[in-house]
Parts: C-alpha cells; structure tokens; sequence
C-alpha cells in the first residue's frame, strides 16, 4: 500500500515541515520505497516532480526539500507497488486537462477491473489501478459536463462516479484542480486544519516546528494524510466512505461515510 | 521569439553537453529570459522540469545539469515572451496524452488567431498561441484517428495540420511521443546526426567535448536546434516549411520545403 499527503490552503504554504516527515516513511521509517512523487500548483500551472528511487534518499526529493516552493494546493505520494511495475509512467500524483484545467490525482489502495473503453476521453499512460480509475473519474466528469460546472456539481458528481469505483476496491484518495482539494477514505485518512492561534507542533520524528514564526492571523493550512505527520494535534480521521471538499484550507462540503466512531488521533 | 532544443537518439543519451550551451542563451550569451523548460522522455514517462525563471540562473536548471538524465527523446525551449504572461502554465514544452501516450510540444514563433473550440478534445491551460496550436493539433489527431494510428500516417496528419495552423505566422516546432521526433521550421531549425567515428565537438562558448569517450559505434544521437549549437559540425538548415521525422536519430521521413538553398552551417 501507498501513502497520500495533501496540503490546502488560503495562503502560499510551504509543505517541507510535513514533507520531511512524510518522506522519511519512504525508506527511513516505513517500507513505501517504489517512488515517490509531489505536484505544486503554481497558478494554473503544476510544478510535478516524480521518481522511481525512494523518497527518503531520492536526490529529485532533497531538491524538493531544499526549493521550499509555496503553494495553495499540493498533492504527494509515496508508493508501494501493488499493482504496475516500478518505474516513472506508474508513479503518482496523475495529471489531465479537463476543462482547460490541470487536474491531479493520487491513490492509495487497490480497485479491481476498473474499465476504460477506447473510446474514453482519457486513456492510462501505464499500468496501475490507480491511473485507470483516475482515467475513468476524468472521462465521466467531460462526458457529464461539456464545460466546467460549479463546484458543487463537481463535488457531487466526483462523489457519484468514484463511489462506484470504491466498489472495486480500496479507494483512499486526493484529487486537486488548484483551486479545491476533494479527498476520499475507504480505509485511512486523517486530515488537521492548522489556523490561529498557532502553536508549536511536534512530528512523529520528534522534529518540533512553532508555526506561529511562520504565519499571520489569518493563515488556514489543512494537511490530509494517510497517517498523522504530527503527535500532538487534533487529526480528525475519516471514515469509511468518507469525503471531504476544502477550499482556501475550509471544510466545504463533508459525506460522513459509515464508520461507526469518527476517531481522533492525538 | 524562442529557442527550442531538441535530441533524438538510439541508446539513452545525457544532453548536458548541448544543454549547457543551449540555457546560456536564457540570459548569458542571449536574452531569452523569461522561463525554460525540458522533457526528458523515460519509458512512456516524461520527467518535465520547468521554471518561469532564466534557464541561466535557474536553479530547477541547475538540477538538470546536475542530474545528467539520460533519454532516448528530449524537448527544451527557453521562452522570451511574445504572447502571454510569464508564469508556470505559459511555460513550454507542453505536454497531454494522446492515445494513452504522453505527447510533448515546444514552439518558437507566433501564429495569431488559431481557435480552440469549446467542444474541442484538448483545451488549454494558460494562455499562449502556443499551447492553443498544440491543443488543435491533438484534438484533430484525435478526431481523425480514434486508436493510435500507424507513424506513416500520424506524421502525414501532422503535416497537414500543422501546414494549415502555419499560414497564421511563424511555427518553428519540436513533438515527441517518446518514440519519435517531428520538427517542423518556418524560419529558423538546424540539426546535426552525431555517429560513429565520433570526434571531437567545440561548442559555441569554446566548451570542447570528446564524444569518442562516451560512446560506442552503433550510437546515434540527433540533435536539432534554432540555431546550431557547436562550431566545427554540419549542422542542416532546415528549410521553409520544411519537416523532418527521426526516429533512433535516423531521418526517417523528411519534406524538404521551400526555400531555395539547403544551406548547411560549418
């Protein structure tokens, strides 16, 4: 299985603090070694960088780390190869224009036979699952909508077509346009929305970072995560089934899913 | 206007030698400042470095230099702007998938009022002539051919294409799929087929490299560029309207054009 780290928010914000942290499971402190990649929305433009070297000695991650590049939105995935070889077509986050917007997308888990016909808007480039599903999630978004619909539409047809890929599987996942973050959990994932008054938070490397050296008052940086980056704040974990659609680091629209406890990890 | 780089090789190739002196014209030997970008070509991936920054002083440049990835195909282009903003999403190459494959475009010139329609398969992203002409040659590609058709007729419809988008202004353009490489010159594109014997090459800032040592005899690596890049090689001048289709740096398939001297540069 893979992991999924996220960032929204309504200020540029540079994610190296929960980067660091995260890529270390990428061969230092868990075993998701077969690549990594992170995409940065600048503008309407992505910066994507990707490698089939683990994350945590990767060279294109230490340049990743050192760049401190800023941004609203940020999706990034570390692997561990269930299905596809290991090489650069197979490795997340995917991206496609659809309605003349950047489009990215990461997965963890599993989903069985999920179908792209020839006749798809948008075909897989290599051979995972995850590709497929994101092929077949874009396809039904542009053949339901020939221009780009408001964001409930797309909230809720996105909620729509992948509950009924999650059918096939397990299907956690992130997906961004640059302006939203849509986020999906069948089985983990956490999320914590970082706003004043800021305090001083402490990485499960015990790497302690004050964020309010960082940030103004009016800040709002949501982190979603496979497994919580940090020991000592409030991530909120998903349930099964669960979605969750944020906007400049606000919660905008929620499905609760049908865990029984919504648990939190302190 | 632009510059555009671009290699095509038989064995994976390291384009640091060529590379070098090409990101020196984004503000040291020349003034194309604003921004740079490379796709480098591994398996069906493409690793894609860009940077609204001078290539130059690009430190994302810098990486690549470092890095000496090797390919089979590769496509460069610093930007000096004539249409559209300075920013990330009006950086070349551009890149979509095309027939599940990634399709990678870098243009130099200007070519004024081609149209996207709304309903068209590939919208672009920012706001360049440039990516608008790319986005109408894969949209009508893949209006006329629903699979992958054969490389005879894709670069048939290219030509035909790309000679309809060209009656609009200037289109110097470099296109890869990865397997191939499609140049096309209005008014400036050079390339050189380097093989053995190999010898020793003087690039334009007196850099010398000795390709005997990195090579073996059945290696063979095209280069193709605005203006040639080393001064004691035959470079081709490409002519007006003239194309030119490599495949493991051979030509393959070539229309000669219109200007009235095949003129080759020492």
């Amino acid at each position: 299985m893979c992991q999924l780290l996220g960032m929204n928010c309504n200020t540029p914000t540079d994610i190296t603090f929960s980067f660091e942290g995260f890529r270390r499971r990428a061969g230092l402190t868990d075993h998701h070694t077969d690549g990594f990649g992170i995409a940065f929305f600048e503008g309407k433009g992505v910066r994507i960088f990707r490698d089939n070297r683990p994350g945590a000695s990767s060279p294109v991650a230490d340049l990743v780390s050192e760049f401190k590049i800023k941004s609203f939105n940020v999706i990034s995935h570390i692997r561990k190869a269930t299905r596809g070889d290991i090489n650069l077509e197979n490795t997340h986050p995917f991206i496609r224009e659809l309605w003349g917007e950047n489009w990215v997308f990461a997965h963890n888990g599993t989903v069985e036979g999920v179908g792209v016909c020839e006749e798809c808007h948008y075909q897989p480039i290599g051979s995972t699952d995850s590709e497929a599903a994101f092929c077949c999630l874009v396809s039904q978004l542009r053949e339901r909508f020939n221009k780009k619909p408001t964001e409930k539409e797309i909230f809720d047809a996105v909620v729509e077509i992948t509950s009924e890929i999650a059918t096939k599987g397990v299907f956690n996942f992130i997906l961004s346009n640059g302006h939203w973050m849509i986020a999906r959990c069948s089985t983990n994932l956490y999320y914590v929305t970082r706003k004043a008054p800021f305090c001083k938070a402490l990485r499960d490397d015990d790497v302690e970072i004050d964020f309010s050296q960082y940030t103004t008052e009016k800040d709002k940086v949501t982190i979603i995560a496979t497994q919580p980056l940090t020991k000592n704040e409030n991530w909120v974990k998903m349930k099964n089934g669960g979605y969750v659609f944020f906007k400049d680091g606000d919660l905008i629209e929620e499905i609760e899913g049908t865990l029984p406890n919504n648990q939190t990890h302190v």
